[in-house]
């Protein structure tokens, strides 16, 4: 009886993880920095990217893939409309945008004209936070009216954060949320996370924010 | 060669549908109305149902089971001081409860004592309606700051309700929400479905809810 090597592979990967590492290695050697950008519904992720593309607009190009479960352009439109190229991808009813949909979001857009692309996830606190998709940085969008303990109810999409903004400050008269609370309970999960409190209606916060992402802009385009 | 009888099973159900149905018998059985509570985080699930109870304790016995996808214990605590008896579920990072975590939820609270069971699930638009808890109706809670375009982006949860909140109406005058719109798209997809603007914060409209409610519980005990 011949001895049989058993082949070892150090470490497996799923094919989702597979298939991010292809997309941010096409990012990266393309020097286009990438957002993955998550939230509850209606946190106002829309109106930060055209906030966002408002701002930079006369110094970098931006592409947007807008995930969304249903077969609506609602978002996509506005962002056109901004001037920017826009995907939309149909999770088809599914929770969570997938690296698989991000790959083909990204064969939609002119990747050699970009310098940023922003990924606007499915409104959803749980399952996006499970999935990598590619992108270098996560950045989640809380919102004020929906409370001050949601880092205590969602503990594991704060942990994988990299930025966070809080928008709709400018409702905080009228609403209960105790920012020293939250920010605690952000803390306890992610230690000096980098933080923007704004109010994407009002404009409150928004340069912070703009300037904190030019520098990193740079930073990676030099890198 | 003998004839060989292949057994035809009519209707195959999942597991989940399976114990959601048995949930429904034990309920049932009991004369106890169940609700399952679905929402976007911080839409004010936990208030909705406390307000519920304040208008209702008087009259009725009511069981809340208490889905988070961490172990905190924040909602459960308010409930069981507001009088009742109250589960909490951690579903262990799962984005939806399901019809065996409803089932253990059930077993833990006095069935032969209650009129209702409101279970308040994950605070999720999509996952949670792909599941059928053994409940007798599903209640969705939008609020207004999330905004007016939700029915059109989340259709699915829309499709399947028997019961439609409109929560944080006082904060109106604060934001862009077109009622006209919002009620025109959950028209086309759920028409004719009993909808209840309120504000679990001022009171407003909570009574035409109660109204409701008392009316539903006691139309199905005599049933």
């Amino acid at each position: 009886m011949s001895a049989i090597r058993v082949p070892v592979v150090e470490k497996i990967f799923s094919a989702n993880d597979r298939m991010a590492v292809q997309n941010r290695q096409l990012l990266t050697n393309n020097k286009v920095l990438a957002i993955n950008l998550m939230a509850s519904p209606g946190a106002g992720k829309t109106s930060f990217i055209l906030e966002t593309i408002k701002q930079l607009s006369n110094q970098f190009k931006i592409g947007v893939i807008e995930g969304d479960t249903a077969p609506v352009t609602i978002d996509a439109d506005k962002i056109i409309s901004a001037g920017m190229p826009a995907v939309q991808i149909n999770t088809g009813g599914n929770c969570h945008l997938d690296a698989v949909m991000m790959s083909d979001g990204l064969a939609q857009l002119p990747m050699d004209k970009l310098d940023l692309v922003i990924v606007e996830n499915v409104g959803n606190l749980i399952c996006p936070a499970a999935w990598d998709l590619g992108t270098h940085f996560n950045l989640l969008i809380a919102s004020v009216p929906e409370g001050d303990d949601k880092p205590y109810k969602y503990p594991n999409i704060y942990r994988g954060l990299e930025i966070l903004i809080i928008n709709k400050v400018d409702l905080q008269p009228y609403v209960e949320f105790k920012m020293d609370y939250f920010r605690k309970g952000v803390e306890m999960l992610n230690p000096g996370l980098a933080t923007f409190p704004v109010s994407c209606k009002t404009g409150e916060g928004i340069d912070a924010w703009i300037v904190w992402l030019i520098e990193k802009i740079k930073v990676f385009k030099n890198s």
